[in-house]
């Protein structure tokens, strides 16, 4: 079991950038990410984790970048050929990444935990960080619409997220509670320095994660500093459809609606210059608020962000050891 | 609903060389095959057909020349990825394939009866003929042998087929009996002129179809000639482990052999003239004998095998209808 100095909690591509910088910043063995499970679900009889597996992706160098999901250098011979038998092609399986989503079924077909199989899929793409599935079971994110109720990937792969999102809900099912490594690396993990929520959709990526039984509170009563990255910058996501969400909900969009989101777990945001007019709030909230470019384009960016993320626990850590 | 003029019993790889021959030879529409159940099985949780799709990949013009199995200009990234993987790759699954297992295991799940799936399938590949599940439900081939029982692909794929065969049996599940087109075939149809029984394995590839409950009575009671091919030439398989298992089994390595096995349900044997001293043989048992070249190596050998099958049936039924 190691003990990671640092946490980072995230979804899919947006914290997956995030991710890669912490992992060209520091030793891998000091890293463990706890990633969001709504998003699975089973197509063609195969479970299939899209935010695990993205990050894994990234993590190895093998993430496609023209798509920003799957993998590089991927071929589609078995998505066309399954279009034209006619079968059920709305969501794209490239060929090799469909031999994860074989070896991961078949895993489960034989009885072993997820946790087993996340951590065999970490060590089959040469990883020595620790990467965790937040939930222990599983917890499907259902998206509740103006159309009615869709299941995750209905809503935004095969709908593109068009639909008007009035609320999510989430269904666990099977073992309750937060991946034991998990709960162990916040609870008695004294290595533990700070504690990062990536800039993942508040509402379909790290809401999922918190929705884990007992694991907000965790976070929340962690020693450790724990900071997020807005994933708002100047009034506009910086990928996805954070933006479009926080406005059907009615929630301004602002890095102080995020703020305001971890409030009760958090200790300080990192939000861009862009927003530097909003530091006051945030402060008068009770939070610390760190200034730096987060808009993460080509390697240096992730890097930077990575660096100021440490830079903002090591910042509080200092804090709350002065008098 | 058609009235096929030719039905053939086949197996996989040696029968759908015939079964070329038969496509070549006359219409589309006048042809429907049986095909052996016994070697299916779920695969990483996809229900795959061997034999009934090598039959369909052979007459749709896309059967892999090198392999004898699957599909030509297959590719193979799913395969090598679930290795590097560790999963379970000693069953070869092609990228192309994969879609068309994947498509029916789809379809299955949906509770569509196999039957509708099978003719789905023959209606994606373009195909006229009619091409039936022998068995309605599901019937497995398990292998007893010297080493325990096994089940089919274990025996044939995982161990090459080299344990020693001391009986085969039968394991149906659900649906009982013929596919119900097959069973219409062989009761009402009066446009049936002959019954062919592939040159395939009598024990592997065709036992399992006369297994099914109820057939073999009806093909031996069907008005029209019934033939078989022989698949033993000049004391050898012309593909595959027959001879071995023949020999397993303690029966002559001959046309003779394979002559009683059906004796019960059929006019006559079509061999080849290296083995036309047995006729005499042959004949002593109530059985026509039709000798011809019956080893298929181009599509012109298979072409004429089938020229030679459609011939000797106009002669038995010449023969029944003469006084």
């Amino acid at each position: 079991m190691t003990a990671p100095r640092i946490l980072c909690l995230t979804g899919g591509i947006g914290g997956a950038k995030l991710a890669r910088g912490l992992m060209a910043t520091m030793p891998p063995e000091d890293l463990a990410f706890a990633v969001n499970t709504g998003d699975d679900f089973t197509h063609l009889g195969m479970e299939v984790w899209p935010d695990f597996d993205t990050l894994v992706y990234t993590l190895a160098g093998l993430a496609n970048p023209v798509l920003g999901w799957g993998r590089k250098d991927e071929t589609w011979a078995f998505h066309e050929e399954l279009g034209r038998l006619g079968g059920p092609d709305w969501f794209r399986l490239g060929d090799r990444d469909l031999a994860l989503h074989a070896m991961r079924t078949q895993r489960l077909r034989e009885g072993q935990p997820r946790g087993t199989i996340a951590q065999a899929i970490v060590e089959a793409f040469g990883l020595r960080c620790a990467i965790w599935r937040a939930a222990r079971g599983e917890l499907a994110t259902r998206v509740v619409t103006a159309e009615g109720e869709l299941a995750f990937q209905e809503y935004f792969v095969a709908r593109q997220a068009k639909p008007v999102l009035t609320n999510v809900r989430f269904a666990p099912q099977g073992a309750p509670g937060p991946e034991p490594d998990l709960a162990a690396c916040l609870a008695e993990n004294t290595a533990l320095e700070g504690v990062i929520i990536a800039p993942s959709n508040p509402v379909l990526s790290i809401a999922p994660i918190l929705a884990v039984d007992g694991l907000r509170a965790m976070i929340g009563a962690c020693p450790a500093p724990v900071i997020v990255v807005s994933p708002i910058v100047g009034g506009e996501s910086i990928k996805g459809p954070t933006a479009k969400i926080f406005a059907e909900l009615g929630r301004e969009i602002s890095p102080v609606t995020v703020a305001r989101e971890y409030k009760d777990m958090i200790d300080g945001i990192v939000i861009d210059p862009v927003d530097r007019e909003l530091a006051g709030m945030i402060e008068d909230m009770g939070l610390a608020c760190h200034i730096a470019p987060i808009v993460m384009q080509d390697d240096a960016d992730k890097e930077a962000v990575a660096r100021e993320c440490l830079s903002f626990i090591d910042d509080l850590s200092a804090r709350k050891k002065a008098p």
